[in-house]
């Protein structure tokens, strides 16, 4: 990605309001935005963010090159002297995140923007663009991933996914979220992940007959030898020709060490169980039994109660697209201006009729707090940034709407760990994304971190986010000096 | 795009069956496979096919360079020979496709791939990835824009697409089917599109009041001045403020060409209802009423008929996502082998239980047969590539499941016009694709050539898909053949 000059990649009224900017006021007044998101996507209990070296790539090489500006031009709206400012446009901001797989809840800003308020305004849409989309789909192979108890997921979809970087990326996601490997090759090129795959059914059409096929594949790949067998009747042609294989295979002295079978048709639940049941009879409980078609995280749950027998799992099109809620509804806020005078960051409010959308002002961070005993999520604390907690002192939390809902926690009894971790300083990136399958293993950690009833895929425990009480009080200041300037026109 | 290699952007079992094919057959073997689809999706009565130049760009681009051969080695599942292969792929076949913007109904193939079946093996998971996702979006917004009854459709979604290139190509899709602009700059620039936009809420909120945002918004962009009217008080505050602009632009004597508001939040139809009165009372009735906000067709139609006085429209996540339906689910099956001893191709089926999930066999294409009189669809005949019809000569349609419902066509009440047009002979390129907005012009040309009943969003009529005599008969040969065999094993 890192190749493409993606800084067009962004609503015209950006850059519309730059100009804006750079006519009418400071270009220069620092400002902070934050990105976060107001519901978990697929009801879930939680979400699984991800995007991040995506962002950092795409802010290293903004630059608007003398086609961009050509461009812009004929827009017609744009006039030479911002024109000229754009050719020398480079991003010399802040940049704070939350790292890739790390469990997030909803109101938590997952990135913050602290920056000239024309570079703010900019990395808008792409930043949203890249975060929603990977957050969305490893959120949603979390669950996937939960729903198969341990049994190897595979992420299929690359053909379905909604063009070639949500095939890409999106299967990056689902890696981190706890995918075992993707068939994309591309994405296996680009970040070192495991691809797989087997055949197709054209591969068995392209023979005279299937057992043909299968008995050449199984020549060509005895080491990974998973037979597709529903191209013509699954359990009168299909597994007799596999068993009939795979007997072949053991009779020439051929180590079988990862066989089997794939189902990616009819009733996987029963052709399961009946497919079980052959290969024990012909002498091979060891093969695997890997199935594919429309699966996403119920059906894989439904089928693991009806005891299908099945212990490997391809997902395609309900996974790379997020088919049952297919965007992630993050939002970029401006939380802050800075004061030229007093050198401090004057808090910003978005009001509205639903207490859920007014946004939450200030220089922020989240405080996550544990369980000292068990290592699990008590709850998150957004705070200021210049706040301090000292967890052998008790602390109080309080829900930020239903303020009378309260827990005192006992000193010595919780930890707390700072989510949100330096990226880029004065433009300068200070972060080295690691590697995705490293990204894996720290997500897998984070998911040992949820309580076992804000896993569950059916009405998941909310996790509490809770506001220190120092933001709740400017918050609320902000909100009465609204209501009695209702005209909008004396917001300072 | 043209500029990325896109050659490993495919399932692995693509390239472990080129390998067999490399090892175990005659890898020029010549195939035709077809990309098609089962379903409309978002229970549409058509879909628009989108994509065939960004399918076009891919196979032109076709070549695995020394980084995709050393990374191949590396996954330890190919040989030398196979690699050595590699380095010399490109493509040598012929392509046929269903022109961007035409009107397709399932089981239409909208790609026909005629080539060695190394190369038509490899491209099938970019093929699918383009065709499906352009092609949901295209459909999407024909709906949308359907809704809109002709009040102009801006396509805003590119912070909630599923990656930069879904917001790229889906807006290229969504100026295809009618949009009349987008705000992804990147698609302006690529595909010379019209972008649009205004500002947002973090324009009015880093001023000190509503009323010098907008005053300086309108003293900016006095020809296009669409102000943002919810930041703090849609009725209280946003419009009157709004209007007081207005005023001031009149007094001014600025000319007010294309202004208004924009209605981002609350109840649309009562708040433009109330804006219209408000608007009209201080002298501006023809200042554009613009809504946005989690808009989708079924929303569009439902404030249509509550009478909101909102005449131009901003569609977001649910056009760029298709949420409701987010994949499309074209697939691509081999239809036929070349005989080289004969010359011809031996036609090829894939069985399933589901009858409509059977393949139709062969080298074929699409007539499609209007009615004279209006120039409207009557129905879609798919047969062979080398039968020829005569308008001059009544035309008996018969259902090809339920071979009873017939219809027969007198002489010279129909035309027919053959859907699929040469796009590679022998790997050369020999289609120009067309601008996007010329095809956004033919694909208005096209929704007119389909009956209002099927053009409804809700329950529309089926347009009839039926099969050529010969091919109904060849692909009955081919079943009954099968299941003379079931075991899969005598398939010629």
């Amino acid at each position: 990605m890192s190749e493409r000059n993606l800084t067009l990649l962004t609503d015209l009224y950006e850059l519309t309001m730059m100009q804006g900017y750079f006519k009418e006021k400071d270009a220069n007044e620092t400002v902070i935005f934050d990105a976060f998101y107001r519901n978990n996507p697929v009801n879930s209990g939680y979400s699984i963010c991800a995007g991040l070296e995506q962002v950092i790539d795409y802010v290293k090489n903004l630059h608007f090159d003398e086609s961009d500006i050509d461009y812009l031009r004929s827009v017609g709206l744009f006039e030479e002297d911002f024109l000229e400012y754009l050719r020398g446009f480079h991003f010399s901001g802040d940049i704070y995140a939350i790292p890739e797989g790390t469990v997030i809840f909803p109101r938590e800003p997952l990135v913050k923007v602290i920056a000239p308020i024309m570079e703010a305004q900019l990395v808008e849409t792409a930043l949203l663009n890249i975060i929603n989309h990977q957050s969305l789909i490893a959120t949603k192979a979390a669950r996937v991933v939960y729903a198969a108890q341990g049994d190897g997921v595979m992420e299929f979809g690359l053909r379905r996914a909604q063009g070639p970087d949500a095939g890409i990326y999106g299967a990056r996601a689902a890696m981190i979220a706890g995918c075992i490997g993707t068939s994309n090759v591309l994405c296996g090129k680009m970040f070192d992940v495991p691809v797989k795959g087997t055949h197709a059914h054209s591969w068995i059409m392209s023979f005279p007959d299937e057992l043909t096929a299968f008995r050449t594949y199984a020549k060509l790949y005895p080491d990974a030898c998973i037979l597709l067998v529903d191209t013509y009747d699954t359990l009168n042609s299909g597994i007799p020709n596999a068993i009939k294989v795979f007997k072949e295979m053991r009779e020439a002295g051929i180590p079988l060490t990862f066989y089997g079978i794939r189902l990616d048709s009819g009733d996987l639940a029963y052709l399961s169980k009946k497919a079980k049941k052959m290969l024990d009879e012909a002498g091979f409980p060891d093969a695997v039994i890997s199935a594919s078609n429309d699966l996403d995280e119920t059906l894989i749950a439904s089928l693991k109660m009806q005891g299908a027998a099945i212990n490997s799992w391809g997902v395609g099109t309900n996974l790379i697209t997020s088919k049952d809620c297919p965007s992630f509804g993050g939002v970029y806020k401006l939380a802050a201006v800075l004061d030229k005078n007093s050198g401090e960051f004057i808090p910003k409010i978005k009001l509205s009729e639903n207490a859920e959308k007014i946004t939450n002002p200030g220089d922020k961070t989240i405080q996550r707090i544990y369980d000292k005993k068990n290592g699990k999520i008590i709850a998150d604390l957004i705070c200021f940034v210049d706040e301090t907690f000292d967890t052998n002192e008790p602390l109080l939390l309080f829900d930020p709407i239903s303020t009378w809902k309260k827990t005192l926690l006992q000193p010595g009894t919780y930890t707390m760990r700072e989510l949100m971790i330096p990226v880029f300083k004065d433009g300068v990136c200070v972060y080295d994304s690691p590697k995705v399958m490293d990204i894996q293993k720290y997500c897998k950690q984070e998911m040992n971190t949820l309580w076992e009833e804000s896993l569950r895929l059916e009405y998941p425990h909310r996790v509490h986010v809770d506001l220190s009480d120092k933001l709740w009080k400017v918050k609320n200041e902000l909100l009465d000096s609204y209501h009695h300037n209702m005209d909008g026109s004396k917001q300072e």
